[in-house]
């Protein structure tokens, strides 16, 4: 059976992929940090048309293994290593030895929807905090977080919380013990806003996690939409088996 | 502080964007399955250019809001929900009474690379299967799965094992447990090979999942690489407190 091939491939590959592969072959000599040869450069040196190796670097851009610096592209870093745990996202950043900050979006106050009052097991128009924050990484922006708060949970909350601070920890401060999240993670492409905010092409693939915590009691502590860019960061998660 | 926003969003909504979010609305109103309304019809009813309306549909195939069928396009049904976990995707499939399916794409011998040699605790130049596949759920082709095995654990695998069944439950019948895994999760954009075995649209953003298997003892039962349509798939996991 050795070799047997019962799937069509239908082969389609285009020209910008070979390049691709070429240009991703020849960066693997170079290191990080390190420009990329310019478009005229590598249309030269592959025999290509210009628009072809724009392309395939359009590409590359998107996979996170070249990024622009000001006005250069240079060879990208390794993306930043995230655990899919409960906790907070500053906690796992510097236990790596990243810097890690928020730059605040805004604040809304909502009445629940009720899809939302039913995450949070509150009632349908029962108020709501929303933090809204853009999440950097060594100074790179990196994710968009909306964390939205049943608010009788958490009186003085607007008023009193340094929004670049971690909220889990103030979440910790006020008492409230995480003991238990379920997370959906989706892949999406960003829309306008989002885009801007994280400073990225509107093609680049990104993760989408939606997020309920559970304190012991098993009430909602929160319901969190985090959109995070998926050429700068990968999860990885341990699983065990049941004993 | 409510409402102060300190990042700018440098708002650059184009025109298809808008036109995308109003098609979503539209669609909310029809059933799964439901024919999309043409082009021509979208441009007349919302004014714009047909290749405004065009590029908008574009991105709400690659979102898995709409998909093709045929020549039709229609209303997506919701993405297959599959949680992240030891063991097999035909048993998570199953468990949510879906039809999983296997289409063998090939069988290779390989020699390990240092890489694959770390991964699975082998001397680089050690014999490895490899098994490519193509997994379907209700005969969507939903993911590609590559898996590679240290050879000298699976005696005969080649000549005896169907590739149509579950390759976890072949592994179980020899007596091996799944222990714990360890898994990375990123996005990527398939190449022409893998969207072609997808038939996806090479701009869909798909998870890759880089998974190590390990037995009891802590030695690698199998690496495993799984590419699934992020148009078709989320993943779930759940998250508790270390007690």
């Amino acid at each position: 059976m050795l070799g047997r091939v019962t799937a069509r491939a239908e082969p389609r590959v285009l020209k910008h992929q070979i390049v691709r592969a070429q240009v991703d072959k020849l960066l693997d000599e170079l290191d990080e940090g390190d420009p990329v040869p310019s478009e005229r450069e590598l249309a030269l040196r592959f025999d290509v048309a210009r628009e072809t190796v724009r392309q395939a670097l359009r590409e590359l851009l998107l996979a996170g293994r070249i990024q622009r610096r000001g006005r250069a592209t240079v060879v990208a870093g390794p993306k930043f290593v995230q655990p899919l745990a409960l906790g907070s996202y500053t906690e796992a950043a510097l236990a790596q030895g990243h810097r890690a900050g928020r730059i605040l979006v805004g604040w809304t106050r909502l009445t629940a929807d009720p899809a939302l009052a039913g995450d949070l097991h509150i009632a349908e128009g029962d108020p709501v905090i929303q933090l809204e924050r853009v999440l950097t990484t060594d100074d790179l922006r990196v994710g968009l977080e909306t964390t939205r708060l049943p608010a009788y949970r958490y009186p003085e909350l607007v008023e009193t919380f340094d929004h670049t601070a971690s909220l889990y920890a103030e979440i910790r401060r006020r008492g409230i013990v995480f003991d238990r999240a379920v997370d959906t993670i989706e892949t999406t492409l960003p829309d306008a806003r989002e885009a801007a905010l994280l400073t990225a092409d509107a093609r680049t693939p990104m993760f989408l996690l939606n997020r309920v915590s559970y304190d012991p009691d098993g009430v909602p502590i929160e319901h969190r939409r985090s959109l995070y860019r998926g050429d700068r960061m990968t999860f990885t998660a341990v699983q065990t088996r049941d004993h």
